[in-house]
């Protein structure tokens, strides 16, 4: 299969030119930009000769008779998004199928989720289609400004059909992104094979010492709350070392000191540890250290220190691999020596798409690591090197 | 001179009824229960024998004819104040003038300074005193509400006269006060001679940074602005212990990192480093030592950091050494072996006074260091015992 780079190029242009802001889009899921680009999407599906399936979460779909391999991604954007982002993969699925139904080549469909982005839920299009949550739960999500998925879901009416595509008709799914981090384009490499879908966990810790004054209070008989957290952040360094890969990470993104005057010994901490890594195991492990830290330093300073779950964990979602040995092989073909093996240390719709079938993905460089910005994009060389591999892949895969 | 313990604390007990609030006082500055105690306070002065002299900032004063030693603090309160804290130094200024004039002792004035915590400006009556501003300045702060001090004072003007007291008059300064800390109340100690006011400094740091997404940007890449200034705290702690004396403070109170979200590696932390001695030597060394440690940590951590002194910094004020010995020796009578020389973490008004003549302080504890609370208490043998090293060291130094 020869996907046509400067067709993919210009249908991915088009579908900028909804919410274009700038070099940027605005296109949150069923705002007029995004109903206009999917009304778009699915009058190319019918030019292609597949057949349009709108369901009732607004995921497009481009169907094929009979079994076939599922290739996309997402369309709708941040408030402030990128121009590629998820329409990378929705386009470079809409070119392979174009490819393989001109050329008899293979069964290929194609997909748009919808809500990748979280003005509702989170991941919501592939959340309902996996059965994740119910269209009526998710009925009463609302976006920041209080509308509803019920009534903004309204928008697409006149497309949707009453039914979920039977997942049962696909072979697995593929889905290309850009990375949204630094890794390949500091590497100078062109695609990314992606192992797994990082786990995520995080605590909410809570630091509790004496609020004092920061005059009169001999240091030896504080119990400063900041003290403590620095303490633990510290020391959580120097530890994770022994046990962590170059694909673990871990942050503290968010303080809070009580009360936060320059002038009174903070009485208490609330911060978060948020860490991710693509095996359960080490997940586990990290948290065992972490617990042993807070032990440690609420010893070694007479600070109380609770430690909350939060419910956000995710679990590892390991890509199939046979999948992922396709997607190699193609990279190698096209890339050799300009590829790697990587984690995905973001959430994707393929996620969700894992519990219903084998799913990978691939990605390509950010420039700078850049995304959720009007500043995000991709060298043109890159996307069309990742529609290659892709494309490869796909007919690996895909049955005939 | 025996000054009466029972009079003295009938006296502090009646102060305490205006704005009586629990346990402890509502005595903001020019507030109802403010004025009232001011005009009762004016009353004592008059009864005693005294001439009372209210001047245009709202201090109250207790004169003798000719050279005096000034004994006294303040008696307006924090928002939610403690029954004691300047209210102690007041009534022990009013005891001990009290017992002077009845016994044909030596000569001795009161007085009760007005905004010292601060409703309007900060250490009000006694900055407009000492002339470190003006009263066409001070006429223009304005409350949280604002209410402006203008119009506030107007609530004393029936008894105001429109000159300020020559601080020539006065031969010394002596301000009892509780210690606001917990050395006292720790040591089991009754008083402490006060040795110096120590100085404040104050830094306030930038730490810049690369915002990121905290699951695809590997640990390596990341420039975090939050384990900058986690690495400066902890830093600051080991380089101090080398020049610090057990009278050395520093906190870090504030913390505002941004975006702080638990998802997002911190792009920058602003916080506060303030350190206190009462050496300018030391407060020089401990602000060389900072900026070595921000250099360091930036060069470690590729981190920016900017630091810039905010304006309220304060010089140590030493206690004059001639008053310093008198309370020493009053101390040793009364409470030997269990009392302590020690600086005042605190500001308080005879720094202002130290401008206009010699000064010193005497300390009572705090029982478990609370003070600005309802709270705040201390023993009443160590409120009498206070009046006593006091009263002697006022006899030994006021003129005859």
């Amino acid at each position: 299969m020869s996907p046509d780079p400067d067709r993919f190029l210009s249908d991915l242009h088009h579908l900028r030119s909804f919410g274009a802001e700038g070099a940027g889009v605005m296109r949150r899921a069923f705002s007029g930009p995004d109903i206009a680009a999917r009304e778009w999407l699915v009058a190319r599906i019918g030019e292609i000769g597949l057949t349009p399936h709108v369901d009732p979460a607004g995921n497009v779909f481009g169907l094929t008779d009979g079994p076939s391999l599922l290739i996309g991604s997402h369309s709708d954007t941040q408030p402030e998004g990128g121009w590629l982002d998820g329409a990378y993969g929705v386009i470079a699925g809409l070119e392979i199928a174009r490819t393989a139904a001109g050329s008899g080549g293979p069964s290929i469909s194609l997909v748009s989720f919808q809500d990748e982005e979280g003005r509702f839920g989170a991941l919501t299009g592939s959340d309902l289609w996996a059965g994740r949550t119910t269209l009526a739960e998710a009925d009463r999500y609302t976006d920041t400004d209080g509308a509803s998925f019920a009534d903004a879901r309204h928008g697409l009416s006149h497309l949707m059909q009453e039914d979920f595509v039977d997942p049962g008709r696909f072979t697995g799914f593929l889905e290309a992104h850009i990375e949204q981090g630094p890794v390949l384009d500091a590497s100078a490499e062109g695609v990314g094979v992606v192992t797994s879908i990082v786990g995520l966990r995080q605590l909410q810790i809570t630091v509790t010492g004496q609020q004092n004054h920061a005059g009169t209070t001999p240091m030896h008989m504080r119990r400063d709350a900041f003290q403590g957290a620095a303490r633990v952040a510290t020391l959580l360094n120097e530890r994770f070392t022994n046990i962590v890969t170059p694909q673990s990470v871990w942050t503290i993104g968010h303080i809070r000191l009580h009360p936060n005057a320059s002038s009174i010994v903070p009485g208490r901490a609330i911060f978060t540890i948020q860490w991710r890594d693509g095996e359960t195991d080490r997940l586990d492990r990290m948290e065992r250290i972490i617990e042993d830290v807070l032990t440690e330093v609420a010893r070694e300073t007479g600070l109380r220190i609770d430690a909350g779950r939060l419910r956000n964990d995710l679990a590892p979602v390991p890509m199939d691999e046979g999948i992922q040995a396709a997607l190699r092989a193609a990279a190698d073909r096209h890339a050799q020596g300009r590829w790697r093996t990587m984690p995905s240390g973001a959430l994707h719709d393929a996620s969700n798409v894992s519990h219903l079938m084998p799913v990978g993905m691939l990605f390509v460089p950010s420039i700078g690591g850049i995304s959720h910005s009007f500043d995000e994009d991709t060298a043109e060389a890159d996307l069309v090197l990742g529609l290659r591999v892709l494309a490869d892949a796909a007919e690996a895969l895909a049955p005939s």
